[in-house]
């Protein structure tokens, strides 16, 4: 049995490089940013009004004129106008280009127009005041997003700016979702009074949801030579199994031996915590990966990327199976995927994977056994301060618990007490 | 010019019921539960084994017995089987029905097993051990889900077990989203020299989508008699509509007009907050509403839910629409939509819409202007504490300046001096 420390550590040695494809950039919301975008042109692109008004030459001001004609109108989207007597003015709009040999701009509040006249109200204005200078933010060329980004609206804004109709994002692995167990029925059947619903696969579902990824489902009976060859293909056709359930030692837990019959090599199996202490997790190699260069090999990051499902679902002769089969109660399913696949498509994707958030432990809590304890918490901001109350259930099957927290607060497996007020590791699911 | 408070407090004050739809529980991760979910049996609905073993009766080995002959397997998913000789034991799987007579289950790994027959290494357990008893996590018609929640993974798996395959949730508002501005072109276009591409709408569908609402877009250029016409019709057909930019004072801004002639009634325009000072607020009453005895008038919340949008596109006659329209400058325009629309839909849905999140102002920061100021910031959880150092931009047209930021730090109006280490409100958008 190891450490929950070392099962991370050694998923993480086994990410991989999925590639890279260009998007809509209206559906990158969430994806990761696979592209540096640069400012397209100066931003603004030109000196641009910031006030609706009228635009005067400043040293005419200063010299003591305060009644302008009006010569024209400078619409917003229109192209720039010039001013053909300096002692003249413009009226000017909010977003419009500033017309030629005017530099200043009066906002209308604080002035009177008649009779094609504008008359300024106020003795004092600065040059170039209302107006928003060529390349004040950034310069043409300025780099605006990195590289592994993560997609929000405020990206969304600065690809639509530059022109970015496509962006370039980080292919998402191909993932299947595997329940067994012949106690399992559909969701819409009733179970008899020895079977019960399947969940697991859907909560997984919605939980890679969150990371964008839309996961496929199967639901595979107990018995051995169909488990055998639905999985054969599947290690073909995905990047990622995640099974729930079926990896105890019972007489039907066939999946390990399946596994191990299919080549795919155990890395570990039980891991020092709890809930999900029968976690299994191995890798099925690459074929003829030598033969081939190797340019799929773990770690590699950064190269390569457009090479990558470019023909078929996926390159099964240049890429691993990674296989995490979590333990079928639903807390366990539950933590084991939060705690170790979320971390496992982060690093995957280029991205922080380390969880730096914490939160402050709200009352005394004590765990006796020496494995690292993923207590479920309710959170409240408190003055910027994050505490988490334990919500205590009935251990890994009580799924309805899960519902009433929002968080997993992991505590460590070298102590059993844990003190008001420290703070530890948060895993957050909602 | 009014507080962003009293804004808020108006914009909540105009709140609508849009009714419940009942969809597939796979679709339902971020909608709000509109019913109660309860238990449609005990959870676990039998007394499950919760490890592979052997399962014996107490008594018996108490009485010394240690060495069992097998009587059969009892696997998970098959029907309850029954000990027919209380010296006897089974085999038993996890997930499985605890077969009648046997009450105490003694793992694999405690036990040797040949020619039918188990040997206990132990000399001690426990009545009920590695059995997790009917009905204790939950009882049928417990109460698993609160009406109201936002739907989670967590809930997802609820959902599934209890089975619901489909499931009611709040009906979302119909928006949609408009911009004005002839100066805007479209994302694939090379704008001219005057020319910027459109970007607010889009920020705002990737916002929108945060709270799972699609929008639709529209772009009407500064024509009155179009925009007129354009806005009749949407008024007709949405609940809600975004407008970004046309609400200032330019000769072109006909947006404020048109609203007014078309009785869309200005409840505020301009608050006293930074970015986006004139946003201007208003709503369109209902037409009959008295006649149709004003079952959708505002406030109205949990009830009538399923007579609304029952057969039209949107029920002009029963409801009001409601017209934010936010400054054209993108953050003035971002600042809206998460200060103003997000706590208006969450109240909308009947869930929680005061903002509680705070953070804390890492380093001293000066404001001097009696507004509202919504603060760029960049986020760090330090040992539980939620640290915010300003990412002051070039104001509320830099764009760029957004990404670079995770959140909106409120510091109220009634000073000009922040210090480092107090909590301000907090928005975040990422």
């Amino acid at each position: 049995m190891i450490t929950s420390k070392k099962a991370l550590e050694i998923i993480l040695n086994h990410t991989e490089d999925f590639g890279v494809e260009e998007i809509p950039f209206i559906e990158a919301t969430g994806r990761i940013l696979k592209e540096v975008i640069v400012a397209d042109r100066d931003f603004p692109p030109f000196n641009r009004v910031s006030m609706d008004g009228i635009a005067v030459v400043y040293a005419v001001f200063t010299s003591g004129k305060r009644i302008f004609s009006i010569e024209g109108v400078q619409a917003a989207g229109s192209p720039q106008l010039e001013l053909q007597t300096t002692e003249n003015c413009f009226e000017v709009m909010t977003g419009a280009v500033l017309p030629k040999n005017v530099d200043t701009v009066i906002p209308y509040e604080l002035v009177v127009i008649s009779d094609g006249k504008a008359t300024v109200q106020i003795e004092e204005v600065k040059q170039f005041q209302n107006v928003h200078l060529q390349g004040k933010d950034r310069k043409a060329n300025d780099p605006l997003l990195k590289i592994n980004t993560v997609i929000s609206p405020a990206e969304i804004g600065v690809l639509a700016t530059v022109g970015k109709a496509t962006v370039k994002v980080a292919k998402q692995p191909k993932v299947m979702i595997i329940s067994t167990g012949d106690e399992l029925v559909e969701v819409s059947e009733n179970p008899l009074v020895h079977q019960i619903r399947r969940s697991n696969s859907y909560t997984l579902v919605a939980l890679l949801e969150r990371l964008h990824i839309q996961a496929a489902t199967a639901h595979i009976t107990d018995d051995k030579p169909l488990l055998k060859q639905k999985i054969e293909q599947f290690l073909k056709d995905y990047d990622v199994l995640l099974f729930s359930g079926a990896v105890s030692k019972g007489k039907f837990d066939f999946v390990p031996e399946v596994l191990d019959e299919l080549g795919v090599k155990k890395l570990f199996h039980r891991v020092k915590q709890r809930p999900g202490k029968p976690f299994w997790f191995g890798v099925k190699d690459a074929l003829n990966i030598s033969e081939r260069g190797g340019n799929k090999s773990f770690g590699l990051s950064g190269q390569n990327r457009d090479e990558c499902h470019s023909e078929r679902v996926k390159p099964s002769e240049e890429s691993h199976t990674l296989v995490f089969a979590f333990p079928g109660n639903p807390v366990s399913t539950f933590v084991g995927c939060v705690k170790y696949f979320y971390p496992w498509v982060k690093k995957t994707m280029d991205i922080g994977f380390e969880n730096k958030q914490k939160a402050i432990l709200a009352e005394d809590y004590f765990f006796k056994p020496e494995l690292t304890y993923f207590l479920q918490v309710k959170l409240e901001n408190n003055n910027g301060m994050l505490y988490a109350t334990p919500i205590t259930g009935n251990g890994s099957g009580d799924l309805a618990n899960l519902a009433d927290a929002d968080a997993f607060l992991e505590l460590p497996d070298d102590r059993n007490a844990f003190k008001k007020g420290e703070a530890f590791p948060l895993i957050r699911y909602r």
